[in-house]
């Protein structure tokens, strides 16, 4: 599925020569840049916060050793910096690490607290911040983040930096309110969730800091408020493809690839998006899926997610969500041009884009 | 005690007709000019975030229908107008409007936490948040204000508010460091905790915002450095003198004042200022009560609360928090002087120092 979308948003957009740099590439660029500053900013927390952060960025162990280190791949501060070279150049690519910083901080304050509020219990590999520390230093760590990025566009001196600031806290309450929706669609029945509200709360929890990692790099790169937006749109479409996605590899991806049992989601009776769609659609198979989902999954029973699968993709959940995904990166490809006209110069913003959307786990 | 302070105080400061404005007055100005926005920057946020945190500012009851409204007494806010109105008269004040709003932001982010992490389950006479709506609504409500806070002074064009922001901050990261502090504390033996780390964690988790509240209204006056660091070390000063006179009522306060049941903290086992002031002076009454604090409290024991807060004033952890608070009274006096010389243009900040060293309950 990953790999089939990829295909089609390959097609209606820029092939070959035109493609940007590899994202591997500019990942690694990024982290050269950013996490000298990352490490800065998370080094000036006073001891105690400055140890969960550490240990949550993957830099130290439990006790305080170091750690090899594996924070993740950066894709947000690498939306940021080449939304800024793709706008404005090498001078606001260089300009905008402050805001690049900021928006890695803001995410890995919401993981801190979304891990919590979730309970769960593995992150990158490892044991989860509030599983070492306990609850209440994960929530301290979480909040002393959020003000720490905060702090980095307000010390900032670039004209940008208000506009950045005011409009990444504006994404941290979109992002709450995001959780908020996750979770208490989670606690409905499965006949109660319209596909809408799925869509709603995907696009608040998973596209909107997607979106203002883009539009921060288009602030810097002093670009119009219409470029801002659509590179906000850009972010937001690309990060609801990925979700599409990552909900379909949460069913039927390899567990090989995944690193989870197949079909977790559905013994976990998530209401993932092609879930939803499926339960939504009407027909004998919406029915049988409803009732499948009425029941917790009794923890052994493959065969019977096995059959839950079949259910959501007979039901169309699978075709739809494939659908939703490659329409999704269509129009954030159609935002992508309006902005930045020039297929070079939007060449680094689509290789991030097909990156989020081609991963497979 | 809170009274005999506040009579050391009056004889070393102004009396008389150099009295500012009365607490009452002054607080209630302040309601009047900051309640409509901060209101405002409530009704802001998502419906799910707006409903916990108007439940949380006492303005609606659980079921969203209007309350009668006890938002707190307003201190912080009133103390970033009163520094702001001492040093730059009333455009100043009217000015720094944002800035109080988002001090009480702050303020009210951290309780929304501070509640959960403790499991505090009354806050202002009424049931906490946490308790209404659960553990990650609660969170991501305090999220939400913090972020609103920071997007205000974001988004206000004030010459002050990027220094204000990043001050505000800054405050946060503090209070976060203090409550990590006083909850490793509490988890901490009676004979492992020194004094001075008991006023480290009493000055970060209460001293650093009414400091920074002051700091923030010094700021929007355009003082000098000097000034604002004078006025933030006057706020923390007066922060430290009311913590200890909380710690003092919340051992031999009168419970009918209080509204909690007499020695409530020596019964929790709390490590407050006196208590461990008591501790740490060696002599037999300290012996007796490090051996009373290493048993947990039976629930009954009346007489066993009346010995230790015998043992405690025994010790000398009485006196000792009285002569603190008046010398932390003396030194915010000091502070508010040098910057501001004028006993009238002063009188304000005196009284609101005094009044918050007074209360009782």
């Amino acid at each position: 599925m990953a790999e089939s979308t990829t295909r089609t948003t390959r097609r209606t957009s820029v092939t070959g020569p035109l493609d940007g740099p590899e994202a591997a590439v500019i990942l690694e660029r990024v982290r050269a840049s950013v996490d000298p500053e990352l490490r800065a900013a998370v080094d000036s927390l006073p001891g105690s916060m400055r140890r969960i952060a550490r240990y949550h960025f993957g830099w130290e162990h439990a006790d305080g050793t170091p750690a090899a280190g594996n924070a993740g791949k950066a894709i947000r501060p690498a939306l940021v910096l080449t939304a800024a070279a793709a706008l404005g150049g090498p001078p606001a690519r260089a300009s905008a690490v402050p805001a690049a910083v900021a928006v890695e901080l803001v995410h890995n304050f919401t993981l801190l607290h979304d891990d919590l509020m979730d309970r769960d219990t593995t992150r990158r590999h490892r044991p989860t911040a509030w599983t070492v520390f306990g609850d209440a230093d994960a929530i301290l760590a979480g909040d002393a983040l959020q003000a720490l990025a905060l702090r980095l566009l307000a010390q900032d001196t670039n004209p940008a930096s208000a506009a950045a600031a005011a409009r990444l806290a504006d994404c941290v309450v979109e992002l709450c309110a995001g959780q908020h929706a996750d979770t208490a669609m989670e606690k409905r029945g499965p006949g109660d969730v319209a596909l809408d509200d799925v869509l709603a709360m995907a696009e608040a929890k998973t596209g909107a800091l997607l979106g203002c990692a883009c539009a921060l790099g288009a602030l810097y790169a002093g670009a119009a408020d219409e470029d801002v937006a659509a590179l906000d749109a850009f972010g937001r479409e690309a990060g609801l493809a990925f979700q599409l996605i990552d909900d379909v590899i949460g069913i039927w991806g390899d567990p090989s690839h995944t690193g989870k049992p197949a079909g977790a989601d559905l013994a976990a009776r998530k209401k993932s998006l092609p879930v939803v769609a499926a339960l939504t659609s009407g027909g004998p198979a919406a029915a049988e899926l409803a009732a499948l989902y009425a029941v917790p999954y009794d923890g052994e029973d493959e065969e019977g997610v096995a059959r839950t699968a079949l259910a959501v993709e007979r039901a169309g959940g699978r075709d739809w969500a494939q659908a939703q995904a490659a329409d999704r990166m269509a129009r954030a490809m159609q935002e992508l041009a309006r902005a930045v006209p020039d297929p070079e110069e939007a060449g680094g913003l689509l290789s991030l884009a097909e990156f989020v959307t081609r991963r497979s786990n």
